[in-house]
């Protein structure tokens, strides 16, 4: 079977990453072969880690354009994921961007319309489905193991950001140059399982985001959400960059029991009758189900962003379906700017978000943000230390 | 030193408790002296169960005129701790409460005004106040080891209650006869140890009650609330009756780190520099305090009523201060209901509430209420089986 010839827009730290495994030929069916970046200086390093076989261009369009590459892997920043991907996939190409799939949905859901119409394989790295542990979860909630769900809630504050990691870069927190704070870069992945896991989207919020509670930024780096969706069950997700060493759990109750994701463990308290029927049947006063308190074997690491690149390629060579389709990243883009719009207009949010208004709040923030995008600053982006947020 | 000489108001299983360890003579410097229900027939449970030294009413206010008391421990239905505390005041008796201190904060307040004024030793029956879990955690916050206090999430679900155990009696989970669920009847210890711990009370609070959510009742049995304190402090306090087996876990984060009390333990995630001195150093792009996971010591079980009691009668004869101020009762009401006002508004709530505007919404339920309550259904409450909560 051909190899599946990958280029990669932007040789940032995550592009760069993802060009060392294709380059080491650590993709089953897939070979590097071109890189883009706005920086000239990067062709130096491209030659030198990559090898002379990788073509370099400064122009997205040019590599698009190339003939040389089949498919691309976009690592942009994340305003320009939605028409990188789009000009890529008129272009005929095959698709893969980087979480998160963009910064308002309005803007992602042309990008979903454009993949549609494309018939490529369009797919974005959210990687954290890979992580056995939510692959689990998910599995129990659809085979029926914890029941109907209940509630949901989501503790996500081990994100601890200092000043100067703001300070590293002039794009960084501002409305301009990322479009938000700890929702549209800390907290993509868990944005995505919270609505993966259990397979519902909540029908509306009311969320509380705090702008520059603990740093010198425009954007929010504190939030607590409150959600309920269509079966009644409700929820809660907080999050910071402002607190060490801060707490990831996650909750998850049904009318069969609850389950704890906490410390890279699942533990799953099961009511060995569900719930309603207990309730159905006890005649007492005080009584309740019995509970059986279970740890649920993980089995393997998973998270790595390879396995995505991976499924990308095997979809793309014999049509296996995607473990993250790139049309599922409005999910959590949704959540991310429902909470935004929802302390915006300090009131309650339905879901599917107003995208219109949601679109023009932001430019708003943007018309005044401290960070004014032109074509220097922007290639910044480009170049931003990622080291060490790889493998989030 | 003279003993101080006790009557109980109301015998249901509360006041029967409180009795028993009264009567056996496990309280120092106390004897109990005097009982008093409405319903004639405890008469011969006192003479069987206490001894014929102690005189059995069926008024509270010939008891309180008897001349056999000097104090009094109010465990009659919530609605009536207010009314029957401002008429033992009145004929110069310390007084013990059970909690909730009432039902809404303007009766409360009258309350705590008329025990002002008397000059009696006034108690509340927050036990827990006595559990050195809290005690430790208000210690820790106290002496400045957790730093200025930046959230608080207590989820607090662990209070399953099937329908048979509302339908046990007419009065339960009504707004009538019982002014509210959870909040009011399962709660009141969590919602005083949230202020009491930190030392903090919110000034706003944006929360979401949910009304037979999961039994057939007119009253709460799903809250979350989200509140900000003065300090810029946020919380979260999840609470429900209808989950199984639920969670009891209290995490505070401060800016020397983080606690979490959760099956009787207590983890402290101690920061070596406090958060803000590192933040101020760092120039690093990422990194963070360093942190150790300690495990704290508790020493013995606490939480006993008879603590509680034990604390008021030394006040009495000593004039030590108590464990569990009277007016302190306020707060965690205070805290219930804002929460229903913020739900019954569907808007935030500044603290302290507008209590007159929570009184008439009250009113409004009362009167719409499925239970009516009359002389012969108000005798039912004191005869409730409250065994099974007894410890709580």
């Amino acid at each position: 079977m051909q190899k599946v010839r990958v280029g990669i827009i932007g040789l940032g730290n995550m592009g760069a990453a993802h060009a060392a495994y294709l380059a080491a030929g650590q993709v089953e069916g897939a070979t590097l072969a071109a890189v883009c970046d706005a920086i000239p200086s990067k062709q130096a390093w491209a030659l030198e880690s990559l090898g002379d076989q990788v073509a370099f261009y400064e122009q997205e369009g040019e590599l698009f354009s190339s003939g040389l590459v089949d498919a691309v892997l976009i690592c942009t920043p994340h305003y320009h994921h939605p028409a990188s991907a789009i000009h890529a996939l008129q272009h005929g190409l095959h698709v893969l961007i980087e979480k998160p799939a963009g910064v308002y949905t309005k803007q992602v859901r042309e990008m979903n319309e454009a993949a549609k119409a494309s018939g490529k394989v369009f797919s974005i790295m959210y990687n954290q489905r890979t992580n056995p542990l939510y692959q689990k979860l998910r599995e129990l909630v659809q085979s029926g193991e914890l029941g109907e769900i209940r509630r949901t809630n989501w503790i996500i504050t081990n994100w601890y950001r200092s000043q100067s990691y703001y300070d590293s870069g002039g794009w960084r927190a501002t409305w301009a140059g990322e479009g938000g704070g700890v929702l549209i870069n800390q907290d993509p992945h868990q944005l995505d399982l919270w609505q993966w896991t259990i397979g519902m989207m909540p029908v509306r919020m009311r969320a509380f985001c705090r702008f520059g509670r603990y740093r010198d930024i425009e954007v929010e780096d504190d939030v607590t959400a409150y959600v309920e969706y269509e079966n009644g069950a409700s929820g809660v997700f907080v999050t910071t960059t402002g607190e060490a060493p801060g707490t990831n759990r996650f909750e998850i109750t049904g009318d069969r029991g609850k389950i704890v994701i906490e410390d890279d463990r699942m533990t799953f308290w099961r009511l060995r009758t569900p719930e309603p029927e207990f309730n159905k049947d006890f005649k007492g006063v005080f009584g309740q189900p019995e509970c059986w308190k279970c740890d649920i074997p993980i089995h393997g690491q998973g998270g790595a962003h390879r396995g995505i690149t991976q499924d990308w390629i095997h979809a793309i060579q014999k049509g296996t379906p995607l473990l993250a389709p790139g049309e599922e990243g409005i999910h959590g883009l949704m959540l991310s700017n429902a909470m935004l719009l929802s302390t915006w207009t300090d009131n309650w949010v339905s879901l599917p978000i107003d995208e219109e208004l949601f679109y023009s709040e932001l430019q708003q923030r943007i018309e005044q943000s401290r960070y004014q995008a032109d074509s220097s600053n922007s290639s910044d982006a480009t170049v931003a230390d990622m080291s060490k947020t790889f493998g989030s």
